[in-house]
């Protein structure tokens, strides 16, 4: 085993210790952020920290570095309380990626990366046509971190469109089927392979694949 | 394509809203979190909302629900100031999925679901010996969502430790390699399957995959 201290990781050259520390959460989920200014400008951002905060009321975090790219999508869905996310398949996987690049304000990521708007039951962000499974958010909080300067922004979930034959008969959306992609480090792009379905635990009990 | 809305979620019945909200993140990091109390009992509980909050300083948060089994996560790593995060791969899925069971907290769930402490470098807070990928993580703050009575929990990678062929020349631990696995939902475990590395997205740059 290789032994890795608070000191070997402050010495890292900067891409590496990003490269190593995004690694070590494990896989992350896969998303593009679609958002709308009151001019009607729209903004698409790849984010890798969606993370599932609570089902009832349904709720999702994620991360935003207000210095880089995702500002514009934080101005936005600021501006109009509203977001998308879309899950990224292998389809639009590079394209989703090239929405990091740094584009300024006024020109859309949708338009320079190839990937289509998509307005929906009247919901006033943008959702990715190419996407499989797309949810519309509704803004509800921010937390500074002031650890490193990041917003973790809190949403809620009001709607979703996703395709009918993935939708599993316990509930749960089969982000395999639906070909949702995993990325790690800052640029690794996994496929999920469904291994099984784990029975509810109980002490004493043997834990059962159960699909 | 489905569509369902706010009160289409509200009025699902409460497990079938469990997994539907769960799986619509996206995919999960599936890890155990170890911990010890001041008098030496030690727990371990599985968790899928760990997520890479930045590099520098290298942060990871969780969501822990106090009402519910973590509590004495969150108890102990309050007591102590420190946890670890390990890994779950698939020869250790079952066991790591028993540890959800509502053990009570004079109990180990190490003991009970045949895993082992293991103790390096002086850290405190037991590691996982059959995980691959761990973290020793000092805790640093809890920030409480009052939209839902969550805590999340913000801690910082202090050491780590894993197997020495799964290092990538550019810094990123192997995931795939070490056959970590995604939960999604409630309870569907899924392998990762490495697709490819992205090059650094810039303006009129076409993407390439690069590995």
């Amino acid at each position: 085993m290789q032994y890795i201290n608070k000191s070997d990781i402050k010495n890292m050259a900067k891409i590496y210790r990003a490269q190593f520390i995004n690694s070590l959460s494990g896989p992350k989920s896969a998303n593009l952020i679609g958002t709308i200014d009151k001019s009607g400008q729209t903004n698409l951002s790849i984010v890798s920290s969606c993370v599932h905060l609570g089902a009832d009321p349904p709720l999702v975090g994620m991360v935003i570095r207000p210095r880089s790219v995702p500002r514009h999508t934080l101005d936005n869905l600021l501006e109009t309380g509203y977001y998308t996310i879309n899950h990224i398949h292998k389809t639009i996987a590079k394209a989703a990626h090239q929405t990091s690049a740094r584009y300024p304000k006024e020109v859309s990521e949708f338009s320079m990366v190839g990937l289509n708007e998509q307005y929906l039951k009247n919901f006033i962000a943008p959702y990715v046509r190419e996407s499989e499974v797309k949810m519309g958010m509704k803004f509800l909080d921010r937390i500074h971190f002031t650890f490193n300067d990041t917003e973790f922004i809190v949403g809620e979930i009001v709607a979703v469109h996703f395709p009918e034959n993935i939708l599993s008969e316990e509930g749960s959306v089969n982000i395999a089927k639906a070909n949702s992609l995993s990325v790690t480090g800052l640029d690794h792009y996994h496929e999920l392979k469904a291994l099984y379905r784990l029975s509810y635990a109980k002490p004493g009990k043997d834990i059962k694949e159960i699909d």
